[in-house]
């Protein structure tokens, strides 16, 4: 990794990656309901939260577009452990579903990753299920959830290598830094995870020759985290208050970085059409 | 972490530890017959290596010592992996088994993480299946492999703190060092996980305040891979020629690290009697 001699860090955009994603996905999912096998999506949200009902829209819309049909089952707010249990082994045993979301936020008591059980393997195209996870962690073939995949398909895409390289994920959520660590690791990484109690954060981000953020938090990522030329990748999406979107990682770390992916249109764009290609995938191993 | 001066490193000893760990088993094991409800653990073996045969040995003998029946399943090196499937899938549905251990190295064309998903979660008592590591790495309810869980065991029982600690475990297997990982992740130490294509391995595992080696290479970790200081874990198992065993960390790593676990003697008997225990567990929660 050469050091960034005070140009701005190379965008790494995700826009290309995703259209890419999406044409092949739209032509596998012309060629299944050619076959009278229509692709189908079911989304299935329990929450009134506006930012969750924002990226439900996204998702039937983007899946629209690829010619999947989105099947949004809003259990509301009040739902019931039991319930979306219910909902989600009937979707799972639904011949003509292709793929199962299960939307967060959930109701206070459900908790995804024991909800995700009930979501079969083979239709869990955000690697929900904790077997998703263990079978990818295991070198078994599963659906890895999309926004971490979406991490090393970009990096791939922009030729970063990642082989005997230091990787460092800062989060460890179940559903991004984890799975992000296995991927990363399964690519020959020496993989750190990082987080909230992690002594001295800035001394450990900055051994890392690819730096993923997966927090949550505007701008938690500084110049000061980031060894001179690494690479750094922006899971985050963060509401602003005027309704934008930005990154965990804050804009002035471009002075410092070699690439930096932007926010948006960078992780989250690949995402969403992972997402989809998942579907399409599901639906073939289905058909 | 004090630095060490030359003073040699405090032994790390496992066997306290196993005995109690097993003092408790063997009551609870007594209880659970004295109702009826004997605990049993099966252990499936598919080969005729010596060394497989010989743990096996030793596992049936500490089951003895702790009122646990064993069963060995051998079905021989010619073995098919659906003839192994089948015999762990008949064992989890037999109410008089409590715990499966299927013993690697397993016949050619057979993959543990594979077959394991035929041990049911609630019998896994060596955490072998891989819905056991994602529940774990999601932070539900599993059994752990038992030597991962050791680690973590015998750094409390010795009052090593881990919480904002930097481990660095070298070895990425799926029954070390990935469950490894997570446990010390789970206990908010920072994790990193390195293996044989990290670049440097030395200055990495040299960030380490504890040092987990996991490789299965003798003598692979010395002086120069260790800070003055840190705490050093070797779960190496590895036969010398002359029949004895030896660990992953050389012996002259005393010189550096405050504390190390000695090999015999160290995570070995700690295993073991974790293996029975979860047994006992596993047949409280069937009983």
């Amino acid at each position: 990794m050469t050091q960034n001699q005070g140009s701005p860090a190379r965008e790494l955009t995700g826009r290309e990656l995703a259209t890419a994603i999406r044409t092949d996905a739209a032509e596998r999912a012309a060629a299944l309901a050619a076959r009278g096998r229509p692709v189908r999506l079911a989304v299935v949200t329990a929450t009134d939260d506006e930012a969750s009902a924002w990226y439900v829209r996204s998702i039937v819309n983007a899946a629209g577009k690829v010619g999947i049909e989105c099947e949004v089952a809003d259990l509301g707010p009040g739902a019931e452990v039991g319930e979306i249990r219910d909902r989600l082994e009937a979707l799972s045993a639904d011949e003509w579903v292709s793929g199962i979301i299960l939307q967060t936020p959930l109701p206070r008591g459900a908790k995804l990753e024991d909800l995700a059980s009930s979501i079969v393997p083979a239709k869990d195209v955000d690697g929900a299920n904790p077997l998703s996870l263990g079978r990818l962690a295991s070198g078994l073939p599963a659906f890895a959830p999309a926004t971490a995949e979406a991490v090393v398909r970009l990096l791939d895409h922009h030729g970063i290598p990642l082989s005997g390289r230091h990787a460092v994920v800062v989060g460890r959520s179940t559903v991004v830094g984890k799975p992000a660590a296995h991927l990363l690791l399964d690519r020959d990484a020496t993989v750190t995870v990082c987080h909230s109690r992690t002594a001295d954060l800035p001394a450990v981000t900055s051994a890392a020759d690819v730096l993923v953020a997966a927090v949550g938090r505007i701008g938690l990522i500084t110049p000061d985290h980031v060894r001179p030329g690494a690479v750094v990748v922006d899971v985050g999406t963060n509401q602003t208050e005027d309704g934008t979107l930005a990154g965990d990682v804050d804009p002035t770390v471009a002075t410092r970085a070699s690439a930096l992916t932007p926010v948006p249109g960078g992780v989250g764009p690949v995402t969403t059409a992972l997402l989809l290609a998942h579907t399409v995938q599901a639906a073939e191993s289905l058909a």
